[in-house]
């Protein structure tokens, strides 16, 4: 299993991921503005699912960049993360024509829940094969980041039947927490 | 961030877009000439949309040719503009499904002109991270074509509550204008 | 533009038209064979058009093979043969979804005579920009193949109002001739 | 035919794949828990198809990497392998939604039964263009866990009729003995 196939996998199915969401948003037959607001919901879900996509492309691309070799391990740790984040167009789009209800916020908090834990497989099934002092190893250590966003989306998960939008809230900042780059790994690949 | 999964990426995310655009082509029930009459405004919104996506593709790989390396702001203003791409398959089938109405026809205007600014700052970061001297700097300049583009967008929006028709005429001019080869970046690099 | 973006994005509109062809055969909600039934012209129907999506794809590559350089007239030939090939899954879907009945047989030969047409054009294209002693001149010359394809098509598209069952014949023959291994270029590169 | 090119159509076929099974699961209008209810059996259904999937393009990826040439019957037998696999959204969809029902089981079998088929034909043609003592030819011999699969889904198949449960954990067992690394091939080509 060479690293530039899973690379090339993974891209794809991630970009598929992304734009199959749009097919969420139906066509409404009106062409009318009344038509085209009940989806502005799911337009606001689609916002939030697309920058979490982007998010684990640009992390993913970090973390392959520094494997040295390909096992069956790395390989299904890999897909496990691509089954969670291939539920995101469900999920998004069971939350945007739902107005951002309580149960619809819980199942996209367990499905980012469980794309963060997937993730965190991911990095540790690498560092176990590549060693301490391999360059992921380094860079992220036990990845304060990748927990702290499990754990936040744990708290959200479990407040989303109460309060949905103090769950959408910290969905958000997590995507900002995020966003801010992480130069980890690029400054000890340096 | 290597140069070529950015390419990949995008690639990927382009050729889904504009072969997604085609399921808003519903297959009709009934085998009659009646039955695919009402597609046809949504074959015409698919030839402007598929030619606005190409002539994307197109500017988009020769921006990334001039790249010698890429950062987080340039990944982000990256998907930036395939955001707003991802939405056309939206307004392309709304659009045509109400026979170039003035709404969705504003809407379209909108993503397009979206679609420009965000190429627009794609530019402007790069040639920002890769300083005045670069080949992009040196090819586009302040990119008065993307420019000029913009301004012919907002003026199509603007007047598309009164004339869509003017602005789908202006859609198909920029289109036109694009479709003549832009040689300066493929001259400044020989 | 480079050979290599070029054949990756027509790789994967390629693959997506294949795979999204399988969504018109929509799921049926009864679990009895009556349900599946109705579904089988188009299965028929999504035979006929994989084997044509695999036989552009494969032809597709020898001829984008013996390329040198991309000029902007090969990137819009190649885009407009996309084009007509994103038409597969509508043209595919319907004429399954019907039957095989006149009208949509009729759309369905358009569609691949058009294809048919673009191909050369793309071919032509090529060797204008490459000379009479380009690799794929000497290859296809006048590429009779393509020209009897073209002219099969025609008369498909012609009979199909009248004799529908002919040109469906005509469509299988002409998809046979070309599954028979073409040499031609193979062995000039030789 | 370059061996690259085969590869990535055949990753970029079926990455759409599995995306595209996710559609399946369509978005209930009600953001209730019993809305989700009904959709449970078709996201057990995708999990199956989705490590079958995986499996495929695993095991795809570690007998393309044995080619050395690639030529029309390879490309063909590739094909081949991409059809059936392309009816698996089609049968998983009908599966999930019938809630493991005897026919629709039945035909999930004979899906997954004729891509073991077109696997083997696909290794075999390999094989014979290669020569006996090929890289791919030594790894995996007469593949008897093909073969073994092959013989376990015609039996799912065939009892699918009257114990579709039964069928269905003999889909699941022969995921498992996929699952469990095949080192056959990596040992051989070190």
């Amino acid at each position: 299993m060479t690293k530039n196939r899973l690379e090339a996998f993974s891209d794809g199915v991630l970009a598929i991921i992304v734009t199959i969401m749009v097919l969420e948003m139906k066509v409404p037959h009106s062409p009318e503005w009344d038509a085209v607001e009940p989806i502005l919901p799911v337009f606001l879900s689609y916002i939030l699912s697309f920058i979490f996509a982007i998010i684990y492309w640009n992390n993913h691309h970090h973390v392959i960049h520094t494997i040295k070799h390909v096992n069956g391990k790395i390989m299904w740790a890999n897909a496990h993360l691509l089954f969670w984040l291939s539920l995101l167009p469900f999920v998004s789009g069971w939350m945007g024509e739902n107005h951002f209800a309580s149960k619809p916020v819980m199942l996209y908090g367990i499905v980012a829940l469980m794309s963060g834990v997937a993730y965190y497989i991911l990095e540790m099934t690498i560092i176990k094969s590549h060693g301490p002092n391999s360059l992921l190893a380094r860079a992220v250590g036990q990845d304060k980041k990748g927990v702290v966003s499990v754990v936040l989306y744990s708290i959200a998960v479990g407040i989303a039947l109460y309060y949905p939008l103090i769950s959408c809230f910290i969905y958000v900042s997590v995507a900002i927490m995020w966003l801010i780059p992480d130069k980890r790994i690029e400054n000890t690949v340096e």
